[in-house]
């Protein structure tokens, strides 16, 4: 790595916590007129959801486009835009759309940066809890400033995992994680948003963070947060097309990899 | 019912909620300074938010204890107090011990009261939210003032379902019902605490919530709650000595009773 690359990594990581902290207060504010716009629109709860979700996509892009108009984008709402300076940004406005449109407060706005095909920045923010994580490849991750350092005495038996499912999976394969889990002595979470619960393992709160399918928007900037936090994550296909697919997707602390790789056969 | 009764539900709901903001704001001070307790005692974490629990629930009984002299008491850390007025106040100083202890925000203070049997009030305090949730029996159920009433078209297949787990279960009931819930189209979320899920279902947060087992103080405000809200709970033995064992617990939305009874064989 050169330290060129090193600068573009935190200068963009720090324009990205900006975006992310003016990305979170518009999606807090469509969050607390929820009953409102459904109201006024009389439509499925999931059509005000999808208001937000572009609403706060198409800023964030504005806001790169203007900034670094050579930088690729591939967001969830709208898809992958290719750029020519290597680096790609990689959004999802709204992580937690089942929380978000049900009134909950566990979701979050995630934008991670690839370079050469690995998370080299990763920012999330939830608004709910005005917290900031936000991490550069080699520079550490913080909490609202604050460094995050993980520590390799917490394990599946003395701390909490996170769990995540959607339609994509087999109920049984979440199924038996979970009773795999609970058997060894672990106990789990699912708070509806994988993007936070990765951040949540680079936090400390979580030991680990296990969903059979996600997609890169959903994982790659909690991955960078968990690597930076001295964590361990299961590569994810970044190349060409496999960027718009899913993958299995897995993050652990140092006392919880072994573990959780035996748990998923991963 | 009397009107004598009521009025004694009432008057108890107001003060409870007083009682259960002052117990949140205490219990959110030791939540922020949890890191620099660990540090100071040099102990276990759970010694921690054991300190939190007894300080909690020692303002609690304090208060009630000078307000309603002759009223019972039921709290998760010093046990049952029997009194003579034929209420009883039935306390989780703050459920969601793993959550509080790993830095989430997902608990809360509970506060139930009893007559003859009955939870004829319920109160919940998020402080992370900065939530009230409050029933009292034919009074309704309000969050933060504002009346809450379930809508009967939310069902396990268009909304979420919370489930709790603990190591009084047997693993696979869990996985069962995470695998049931699933094939049939719905989801899930755990976030640690049963008492705010239960609150979150009295808010159409959540369409219902399951737990195998639960104590009477984790489940009476939160079912109150639901009921008040117009939603149904499975009935939770309060006669005698069984006040203080535990039960199995489930809660629902009037349009995902069937399914969830069904799902549970409760």
């Amino acid at each position: 790595m050169t330290s060129h690359a090193t600068i573009g990594y935190q200068t963009r990581q720090k324009f990205a916590e900006d975006v992310a902290r003016e990305a979170g207060a518009i999606a807090l504010d469509f969050f607390r007129r929820r009953e409102t716009l459904v109201i006024e629109t009389k439509k499925d709860p999931q059509d005000v959801v999808s208001i937000a979700d572009r609403a706060v996509e198409t800023l964030i892009r504005d806001r790169i486009a203007q900034a670094y108009p050579g930088d690729g984008m591939l967001g969830e709402e709208y898809g992958l835009a290719e750029g020519v300076s290597g680096f790609t940004w990689v959004i999802d406005p709204i992580d937690g759309t089942s929380p978000f449109v049900n009134g909950m407060p566990t979701w979050c706005v995630s934008i991670a940066l690839l370079h050469q095909g690995e998370p080299v920045a990763g920012i999330i923010a939830a608004p709910c809890q005005d917290e900031l994580f936000s991490a550069a490849r080699d520079l550490g991750a913080q909490l609202n400033g604050a460094v995050l350092r993980l520590d390799a005495s917490r394990s599946i038996r003395n701390a909490v995992t996170g769990i995540g499912a959607n339609h994509h999976v087999a109920p049984h394969i979440v199924a038996n994680v979970v009773e795999a889990l609970l058997t060894q002595g672990g106990t789990f979470i699912r708070n509806g948003s994988g993007a936070l619960m990765l951040a949540y393992v680079a936090a400390g709160r979580l030991v680990g963070y296990y969903e059979p399918y996600m997609h890169a928007w959903d994982c790659l900037a909690g991955y960078c947060l968990v690597r930076e936090a001295g964590g361990w994550y299961l590569p994810f296909p970044t190349e060409g097309a496999s960027l718009s697919k899913g993958a299995p997707v897995l993050a652990a602390a140092p006392g919880a990899i072994d573990d959780l790789r035996a748990l998923t056969a991963l």
